[in-house]
């Protein structure tokens, strides 16, 4: 397995798509040694968007996790996140009513419009759900899982409303040894026992790509063979860059380990442009 | 649809298999009118089981609850449960050590033998996992969705084990318009989350069918051309018991509705021998 | 289940996409009465287009079709197709190299580039095989099936590839009571035996709808909520409309007759935004 | 990875069942040394069967297949197969009229009974299918797939039959580097494209090795803690094993490399055993 300089590979593109988890991050807060990659990006004013399955939050609170963390280039305008596809979606085919979520409050609240309230799933009294048009799964979060997946089950058995799942991750890392089970595993399990057609975003999806295409600076003037797409994880980051037409490249700072990573290339045929030990720039 | 009378059906055959709920039982108690039935399985002295997709209680705590009901000739020698088969399993392939369990302490109770001692998710400590020997799915209820099913699933990545399923049930009904998510679904989606290939017992798989066989009191002096299969649902009693080489009896008091069936049974292929309104003996 | 004329939604909106087969053709020729709704799309200006999941020919050969059935107004670039997505990712992601094809010399020609050489699976030797760089699935005929797809499974084990879908449909109508295995059918047998993941083209995938979209005359200046999806299947046209964001109709001349629509509508939830009996304005 | 002798292993049993392919033989003829286990089995007096996957032919040839290689203790008797599950099947549950098959004539020749007549899917004429009472799927080599594959989807539009897969192993292989796509991927193809539950034999299903189990010599006084299952593939044999209850050997002489075996047992959680370089007593 050949293993290219990161820095090297950067510099042949105009615009960086990152994934956000095992790329920018972990569970510790910044990968080490990132900052330099952040510093290079400004120094040489290139264009970069962090495209992430998150619908925990909106762009704004996204990007306010990297403040937090020292980093302030991170702006709003940088977010691309699953929940910004799940929001218009819903603005823009569901229009009004009610929708039920499954999720936070804070979840909810960004996916809220004028003529969309929101209702926590929690809070559901499947005696009155005519005036329920929608149904979408956030986060893992704010709910009770033994009650509140029972009731959306039922919920769904009464009315045949779109369901939309903002984040199709299966799973999340909470500590170093640790995985947390996401929002997308949860919504796959209600969907396999009601038998009824989720509509999902959230990479590898080829929609979650043109929706950061279309927010780069210099659209519609850049071509595709300039941006790159960096993850650590090859079913989402690196097969949706590749379908979309993107050049990529695999990190082995998340999810896919330097071990690990040859086998599976092999083994699920998704092949990565370049292999880098991480997204920092040294 | 052309519909049997089910006593004529009944009187063609010596040993008659009946799947529990959706036709002696539903939420409410036994099905209206079932009494019957066991009283002319009793004068005619025919021979018959229950064959259950249920790991919740051990055959005596499963036969009491017919007592409960007014009904004595269901005896635990008369019931067949997937419980069994994982107890089975586990006492045989197993052996000993400890058995982290995803259930009731009652349904724990019943799979404990001599040498194997069974411990709850809820009460596992992930930092001592090393005597773990297996796990097993019982029941959906006796812990806490949202913080074992994770523990649940890092369970298993520290520890490759035989992993049991011992109700491949997806749902149950809780009321007249409620199901209820049954361990079967849980385990499931900790099985996709994790890629690896857990054991399952519970109809339609053959070895539930091959157990009740065993458990005949004419064993092995009955031919399979003279048992039949009475179920509800297409899926796991009707497949099953054709695939096992048993003739089958579809009711319609349960899972699958009369004006339902006719398309089910051209879409999924799976045909039953006869239909029945129920397996009420008028 | 409420119809809805044809005719009355289709002036509700600027541009219009419409599905091929079981919409504006079958297996006969044109559906009966469509010439008027070519005729009315002319008069009154509105664009539209065809968005067909077909590799089998170009957009110039497509159009053709049309030509020769006495409709002249669909000319080349109203052709949206899944193979026009394959030429592109081929032109733009693999590049250069020999490209084995699994499909007629039509379906190849189309996918040619000035530094892409194209292959038939008939015609390789897998003794000779280090100089192809991707191999594409693009029709079900051109080859014979009982050689060449043990061919292209055991190509697929000496280089790992890319792996093209350009029609991802699993059975076309072949007459009025036969359908007849697409290719997209056969593609999923050989990606289900080699366990590896293919990247497929054509509805629902909403890469489809994108490049529709950016495709339009008046684009970017048109919003999506003025254009409607037109189709006759539930899994493709609908499914993939919505989730762009597309106001959907399903017409009830193909794939999905009247007395079904109102159960697998239920069943799938997949809900289109209008029922209409065809395409044909009366 | 621990490794263990294959004839201590052995001598802790009182029945072995073999898998076939990868373990006894492979496309070269018998795998080089595994006389001696023939020869060991003979001298000890050891029970045996062989446990494959295959409905080509019966057992009296299959048994033959043997003779020709120089091994003559396994006699018909020894012999227990998928085929004959389906023979079964037919005999039994379907009992009459003409069962048409996708495979050779010497593959129906075996199913034949004589209520049962049979027709090759090449012979079938469409228009006059009323008297075809079941479908088998007995071989992948006797028909034309590009057109045959075609009758038998529509064969199944016009018919709702049960329709039986005698063996679903995906592919087979050919030479030292060439698979072959065997009949279980082409009826699994016509499954996912019809959209129906097909009737499956074959490990790791428990039908088969129940089927076994009941053949051997002392039946029923034998317990399952001796016998011990052989096999090189974790999918079929030794998950089928384990979860009848047998104690299994994952021999590296086949479809599980050596380098590969230990990634394989901790990513799928199929756990044998016993780990052998072969099934060759030395």
């Amino acid at each position: 397995m050949q293993l290219n300089n990161f820095k090297s590979v950067l510099d042949k593109y105009e615009v960086i798509f990152f994934d956000a988890f095992g790329v920018l991050k972990n569970y510790n807060g910044l990968i080490p040694g990132i900052e330099e990659t952040f510093d290079y990006l400004n120094r040489t004013g290139k264009d970069f968007y962090v495209v992430t399955n998150d619908a925990s939050r909106g762009p704004e609170q996204l990007a306010e996790s990297y403040v937090r963390l020292g980093v302030d280039i991170v702006t709003p305008d940088k977010i691309i996140s699953s929940g910004m596809l799940a929001r218009d979606f819903l603005e823009n085919k569901v229009r009004k009513g009610t929708v039920a979520y499954v999720g936070t409050e804070a979840s909810a609240k960004y996916v809220e419009t004028a003529d969309l309230r929101t209702l926590s799933i929690n809070d559901l009294d499947l005696d009155d759900v005519d005036h329920i048009t929608a149904l979408v799964f956030l986060d893992d979060e704010g709910f009770d899982w033994n009650t509140d997946l029972t009731k959306t089950l039922n919920l769904l058995r009464k009315r045949n409303i779109p369901v939309i799942v903002a984040n199709t991750d299966k799973t999340y890392p909470a500590s170093q040894n640790r995985l947390s089970i996401a929002v997308g595993a949860l919504a796959k399990m209600i969907e396999d026992t009601i038998g009824r057609q989720f509509i999902r975003f959230g990479k590898p999806d080829p929609q979650m790509f043109i929706f950061a295409y279309q927010h780069i600076k210099d659209y519609p003037d850049v071509n595709k063979r300039d941006i790159l797409m960096v993850g650590d994880t090859l079913h989402t980051d690196i097969l949706g860059g590749n379908k979309f037409g993107l050049d990529t490249a695999l990190v082995l700072s998340g999810n896919t380990q330097a071990q690990d990573a040859e086998v599976r290339i092999r083994s699920t045929g998704i092949i990565p442009t370049y292999i880098c030990t991480s997204a920092v720039v040294e």
